[in-house]
């Protein structure tokens, strides 16, 4: 199986497709038209995801696209539809859905340890703003960051989201308010099935990158708690101390990224569902477009409003 | 000085004083008027609070009084006019205030070790459902549970609250919905110098009284865990085990009751301001009612609405 | 019940008994003979305990001494049949055995929870040397400090001593060389049933009062881990703080001298056996012995040259 | 650069060289003869060790051989010389002094953060014997294992030992009596500066792979704990849980032997003194036959008993 990964290559300037030996293209359209190609791995900036992702599914080449699709909600739409009219094995990258703890909490939740949720609470903060020229063309903190909280959410209790409300700031990089968007953000879900979530997000953590979650059920609590690079400590006159969180996803998420590529390598050899399919960023993003809308107009916002519009 | 606890001793139905030796009043009216008294503990059901303080204010005692004052935000109203008119010292019995572990967070707050707080967590759970007698009168969740988390936030940020909006559930018993009362409660509080606040409450945790507090600032994250009676561990096969938490409140603010009692000897005896007066009482079940409000009408409630009114 | 607390009364300097009201005595040969004291509680000096002991026993009264009975063995053996022959209740002070969570280990190992106990250690640091006035009449490290430990290993396995091996060493405070006495040992018990024991004693440590048990059995480990005085933490660009441990031991075991005194107060008004005998001070000793021994001659040393001399 | 792993290849049951593309030969001999080959990698069985040092060497090939050099003394004493004549680059393969945690402690100790050591603790337990087969050729519980702890204990101090003394037992697999090996020992080390040290060993560890070690020197403790695979935890009716310990080596020591390598490959690429000379092994090797013979004979070994003669 051969596989492209859709990136330009830094050095050669070209896109590049590696299976044991790397090849290399001029443009995407004649690495999309390789015969020898299988698979394409699309991690082209946000803005090419569209346009790759039909170029591919026409030449019918199986798909695995980095999240989000795109940043307008409508355009996802229609690439959901091109995927699904194309019938190619397609997979998102929602890579957190593949951390081994986070997977073990999706167990407990899977096989009763839990009992019914009753709460969720995620929190999820980001151990500094990007460069502004990345936020100017990220979506905003909902669509780049929070997403990721929205769609674990809706992993882990397997349901769907009803209404959403959040409250939201700029407390830490003032030169977000340009861009109208936020550093810091308090999110209520309410799922069909009953659960509350509440999600806080910020970009502004001095200590780390901060990622932990808690299911709270009938039966008890279930967490993930942040793992760190070194496990010494160190007792003194001031107190005990153990080591800071990881810097950032490249570190904390490293296990889920190899095993998200796993999954894709075993879902495009032996077929089956997709592991992450096109309707689960569709989904997700929707929740990030309420919060969106429920920052600008100061009210509850029912997922309804934008899936149906 | 001799202080008086207004509660009915309980074997011998009639009202106690003490101080070294027990002197007992077959009523609280012969109680309060007692001229060797200088000081009255309004323990009583909170039906009686505000007829007690008010007996106890003309007869110019020193009043310590436990929260709530009444649960009609009317009646707190004139009660407090009424310790105002009557000059007496006052301290009501927000107890968590005295707790020593959140006493070091609040220190942290205050000499800016955390920075311009951004976000505050408050987790506050308990072990079980009072039983329904109690209910019946007790207010509901937000006025009997919540009002300590809300006085908390306020106590913590040192700032009041502009819009509170709550999310609520009965998940574990379903028979409070006949109080119209819930179990189950995720509330987000915008605080008027811009931090955010999620708080969320549940009568039903399997694992014991689960209270927890953190503050995210921009220098860094600090919180408030869970104490547990001892502090043994194993390893065994099947994981790392320690012991589960303290039972309920009475065990967990062993400390706080003590030293908030301690706190209400030092303001009557040596002066100055009330370690937490009756104004605080009406602000923080100012934002209980807005909470109540915010489920009741499915809306982000200011607290203006209530307090102005 | 009246009990004498066998103690100088520190303004008064009259040795007092106490059970509701105060009474005085100018010496304690007038207290231990009023006829109204069942009991006496010997918290003197150590050179007066064998004395106040032969006193208090003559008089027939149920007695409390702290320990250690004596700082001579040949006196204790003394002290021990002048006991037996009174055949009164008589109790000794390892207060460490009514600490909470010792007892959750001591559980543990009863109850077949760690299986076949192989390895126990236990690490047990001061948190600075006593003042010198203090040692020169200690007794030194052995048998004023690591006797509570060697007391511990006797009473969690529930067996004898066979053989003593240890390492000593002047670290911290040169003086104790003027006293021919240690800051720092390391000790290796054999037991009869054949559990390996290694004890870690320190006078110096910075971090405050370190008080470590590990049972390391067949089925997993079961350890004792710290408290501390209040519960919060933070996290910063250094990494994650939580407070530093308890000053002493009149902190660290406020509740096992509670817990002793009730077990001491049941063992004289209800009878049974005595929860502490002065036959396991006498064994626990005889380790101490043996350990300054080991020190001086630099070998292992039979528990059976002690015992049988 | 061109280096051969002196391993037989599992299938072709051949040894192998390899770097990009892998290259076979029919035996040790030709291997090390191949001119193309910069460095070998000696990673055959114990027995070999000595003979494809000795033939590597001749034909001046850079050697990284994992420990230990031989089982006997006299023979690693040789071996010692062999590579000293050669004067090539030779690493020996402590793999636990590349340990990302432990290098902390390291770092922390050269730096004067512990201040003095005074005491180090070092736990390291097995989760099982090895299989029989095995252990009958590995040298016995202080070659094959607690000899890790000992190189541990020297490189963390950067000091050597002094006095050796051991008491061992087999109180887990019955088995090991007819090789005359233990299954678990405590053994004190005194240390040249003065430092005390005491590592537990136990090849029955129920729970997992337990290793840590602690320092404790004049200015605090400073400790290396267990990692575990996922970070999840969860409270229910019988306490807290959080995941049990690595299996074993392999994933406990995985960084260690990544880095470790990479410490070779710079060292024959930039020079400089070998990360770990051979001399290494013999000191520590030392420390393991005294710790043998102190356990045979029932006493105290100075360590000059082993190294001297």
């Amino acid at each position: 199986m051969v596989i492209a990964a859709a990136r330009v290559h830094p050095e050669k300037k070209q896109w590049v497709a590696r299976c044991g030996v790397s090849r290399f293209y001029n443009d995407f359209t004649s690495l999309v038209q390789d015969p020898d190609l299988d698979a394409i791995i699309i991690a082209s900036p946000t803005g090419f995801h569209a346009t790759h992702i039909e170029q591919a599914a026409k030449a019918g080449k199986a798909i695995f696209c980095e999240k989000p699709l795109d940043l307008s909600f409508s355009v996802v739409k229609k690439v959901v539809q091109i995927i699904k009219k194309a019938n190619i094995p397609f997979m998102l990258g929602f890579n957190r859905r593949f951390d081994p703890t986070y997977c073990r909490l999706k167990d407990a939740l899977q096989t009763g340890k839990v009992g019914t949720p009753h709460l969720l609470r995620i929190t999820s903060r980001d151990p500094g703003p990007p460069p502004v020229e990345y936020l100017k063309t990220s979506g905003g903190l909902f669509l780049d960051m929070a997403i990721h909280d929205f769609d674990m959410a809706r992993y882990l209790l397997d349901d769907e989201v009803e209404t959403v409300y959040t409250e939201a700031a700029v407390l830490g990089e003032p030169r977000l308010k340009a861009f109208h968007d936020v550093d810091t953000a308090i999110t209520t879900l309410r799922f069909k099935k009953g659960t509350l979530v509440t999600i806080d997000n910020s970009r502004n953590s001095a200590y780390g990158y901060d990622q932990r979650i808690e299911v709270f059920g009938e039966k008890g609590v279930w967490g993930a708690t942040n793992p760190t690079a070194t496990f010494e400590y160190h007792s003194d006159t001031q107190g005990f101390h153990s080591p800071t969180l990881l810097p950032f996803f490249m570190e904390r998420y490293e296990a889920s990224y190899r095993l998200e590529m796993g999954a894709f390598l075993k879902y495009i050899s032996e077929g089956g569902p997709s592991p992450v399919s096109a309707e689960e960023g569709l989904q997700s993003m929707a929740i990030s477009i309420a919060a969106q809308r429920s920052v600008e107009e100061n009210r509850v916002v029912c997922l309804s409003e934008i899936i149906n519009n």
